[in-house]
């Protein structure tokens, strides 16, 4: 598909989940917060059954225990874990115009082209004598593109690049700072004094919370190794350039697994989990032509990690990170150790020995599964020369279960369904609607996923017979209403 | 029971708390963050399982429609909803030795003797005159303590009051800053430039993100009045005395309603929701002897209620506050049309009138709710000349619905067990322990509150016959396996 026929599918399905209640922008009333989003009526089963799934394939087994911990954790947590020092973008200001911008999206709002005249600029100056730019040619924009970035990464180069070049905003010359690292993280003050012994972080991740509570979680819960600690929760990263809908916000949700192992096992055990999430992907009727695995190869993994890779998916935009798998290693608990002054060591019973765990991580978005499951299931088509709108969404995950239909809205179909509905409401989300043409609902049950409708008619006053319609083929079939609920149970939990 | 005892039994839950994984202090490697709790494995199944009842309890009907706001709102929010001028504290310093109190806080730790003197001190100054000393005996405490905070709630007074008391901390008279007021709500802020500009506030209530997308959720789902939206999430307040574990804390969950009805309708709904709102909790099996309403008098009404009452529950502390009930009127609405300017009025199709809707609010702690069921629940007797510690949780509500024990460890009794398990785990979390005699597993399975055990014994394997213990009778029945699993679904979920 073309750029514009994708970002044509990105703005409906936006559109879509704001008219019918997935995601509205967050304060729209003042104008929205940038990077923050609420979930609608629909959009709020949506992400409960995702996230549901989720739990219920990490936790319903022997080895994976749960957990919730807090947003706000003590501030050491973060040193400890690297955030403080480390989790930072690069950012510059022009002292010109006093705009500020990122230091790797400035880069990637200028065209090759003078990116290649910059580099020009810059060639004859001996810190740029290992770069080769023999290579690059001005057309080679790729080329261009790369050496650019890998000058701007690193320190001293960056500094002399940014001298010849032009403010996007007031376009003078030579007027930015150095590059300064801004952490991501939000900070904010615990008690009533604003100094630096009260300042604590919203957590930018959820690991954290279950490393420092490995031993509580593993005592009281009788574990050995290995095992697991699962976790549902929000983060929060001040990001300065949010984007893609729902796929880089400041506020989100993770679903993070840390499993604990004998350092020998690592290896096995990522495997085990790359595979086991993948197919939890699969499992609930991702398109599996959309999914791949990134491998992080070696010289560009994270400082904690020794193997490491993503799970993409092929947004509108093009492929983008849904979960990632790490061996963290005992980088985590030999940190929190070492911090904290407190031992984090397992001691094995069957070899005597005491050691410090390794860790296999899957840390997968609820916000961006979400985005994903909503991109992958909608399709626009032609239905006896009527376009209909349809969200694909496996039975599990659709916010709304079942539609009741009477037919028309008299003859006694209305007090039979409302019997139904609230039989129904007992255990499954279903939605009432007496209003207007059947073919209409019906297409308005399509456009939220809902997998069944359930029509009452004339015969059903009768003999008590029930259609139901199921939303992807559109067949219907007839029984008894007395076995309606069985059958969308067994359909639809 | 004295105070004692009561103190007895919140450490006893606080313990079995931390011991059996329900909750956790916070970071506590690091010595903990005061006023913040991790939920351990049994307590974040306890936690879900409330905030799930609750959910089908609001949200499974016609009128109500479900949302999951940003933690992070635009600022104007919470100007509008009068948070950012009146969400405060009274907070004094000690000029002396730089010790900051919560002026409430430092009176209650004042004995009534020593207020006594205070006032005699204070008396003749003609600002007190109003004030009735008359009635005060010093040994009449509950007197003496009324008129205390009575004169320190009133800023003439009370900085008078203060120049006569001596720092609790340094013992110095005379020593304290007039009372400045404190604002409650953590700030951060959003962006790379911390200014005023860029300031923004974690929510200490999850009501706004309701009011802000009434006219979102309204349309997008099509309802017309009455009819509500509920929402689920976490919420901030930089309390400065935390206490009574989860009942004060500063990071907490709320679980909150918002039915928006025309302005003639709001004193029977609220009357509808009080009782709702009531029944809810008894029929999830709370003691009924330990929930009361506490209406409050029209002068103790907040700035935006027409009418109000707390369910108080009977905490070994004392009552307390797990859910408010407010008739809100069309204050937070027209606030926020007068902050945003936009409308958010409702156009009646029958009466052919716009206007601003009334809101009836039910507001309860999740956080708050979890300690009165785990609270309630807990329960110590004596079976054959031996102490059992039970919780008593509704079966809904348990963390585990069953756990399967095989009699012995030997015999094909783990292999049945396990397969017995893996069906079961399809729909329900349960728990596998083939370790250890029968009787301390079941005692085991009693402290956290699982409903059903179900034994396999030597019998099961001649005839795929199972025992099944329930929790609280201790009886015991013996059924077909294959029924197992319909039996606990029906009586669990």
């Amino acid at each position: 598909m073309s750029d514009k026929k994708n970002n044509d599918v990105l703005e409906k399905i936006v559109s879509l989940a704001k008219r019918r209640g997935f995601v509205f922008q967050s304060s729209e009333i003042y104008g929205g917060l940038n990077g923050c989003w609420d979930y609608g009526p629909l959009g709020v089963e949506l992400l409960k059954n995702i996230k549901e799934e989720w739990w219920k394939f990490m936790t319903y087994r022997d080895d994976v225990e749960g957990l919730d911990a807090s947003i706000l954790m003590h501030p050491r947590v973060w040193e400890a874990s690297g955030h403080v020092e480390n989790f930072t973008d690069p950012m510059i200001d022009c002292k010109q115009c006093k705009s500020r911008f990122r230091l790797d999206v400035l880069a990637d709002g200028i065209a090759p082209k003078k990116k290649f005249k910059y580099l020009e600029e810059v060639k004859s100056d001996p810190s740029f004598s290992s770069a080769n730019f023999n290579d690059v040619a001005p057309k080679d924009e790729e080329k261009v593109n790369e050496l650019f970035d890998s000058l701007l990464d690193n320190k001293e180069t960056s500094n002399k690049l940014l001298a010849v070049m032009n403010c996007p905003q007031c376009g003078n010359k030579a007027t930015f700072t150095e590059a300064r690292q801004f952490n991501l993280m939000f900070k904010t003050f615990i008690g009533p004094v604003e100094d630096s012994g009260a300042v604590v972080f919203m957590r930018p991740e959820t690991a954290q919370g279950i490393f420092v509570n490995f031993l509580n979680v593993q005592s009281s819960s009788r574990q050995k190794l290995p095992f697991g600690i699962a976790q549902i929760g929000k983060a929060f990263r001040n990001e300065i350039n949010t984007k893609y809908f729902l796929f880089r916000t400041r506020e989100f949700e993770q679903m993070e697994m840390q499993f604990f192992v004998k350092p020998a096992d690592d290896k096995n055990w990522y495997d085990y989990w790359k595979n086991a999430r993948m197919e939890w992907f699969f499992n609930l009727g991702m398109n599996k032509d959309k999914l791949r695995y990134h491998d992080h190869p070696q010289n560009k993994l994270a400082h904690y990690a020794k193997e490491a890779t993503d799970i993409e998916y092929l947004f509108p935009f093009g492929w983008g990170e849904i979960e990632g798998i790490h061996n963290r290693t005992n980088f985590d608990l030999a940190r929190h150790e070492e911090y904290s002054g407190k031992s984090l060591k397992y001691y094995d019973e069957e070899s005597k020995e005491k050691f410090t765990p390794f860790i296999i991580e899957t840390s997968a978005g609820a916000s961006r599964s979400f985005m994903a499951f909503l991109v992958d299931s909608y399709r626009e088509e032609m239905v006896n020369n009527e376009q209909r709108v349809v969200l694909g969404l496996n039975p599990k995950l659709a916010p709304v279960k079942a539609a009741v239909l009477p037919l028309v809205n008299k003859d006694g179909m209305p007090e039979f369904s409302e019997k139904l509905v609230a039989e129904l409401r007992k255990n499954l989300r279903v939605f009432y609607d007496d209003k207007g043409a059947v073919g209409r609902r019906y297409r308005r049950q399509d456009e939220i996923g809902t997998p069944y409708s359930v029509t009452i008619d004339t015969q059903t006053l009768q003999d008590n017979s029930v259609t139901i319609r199921e939303r992807d083929s559109m067949e219907q079939i007839r029984i008894d209403a007395s076995k309606v609920k069985s059958y969308l149970l067994d359909a639809t939990l």
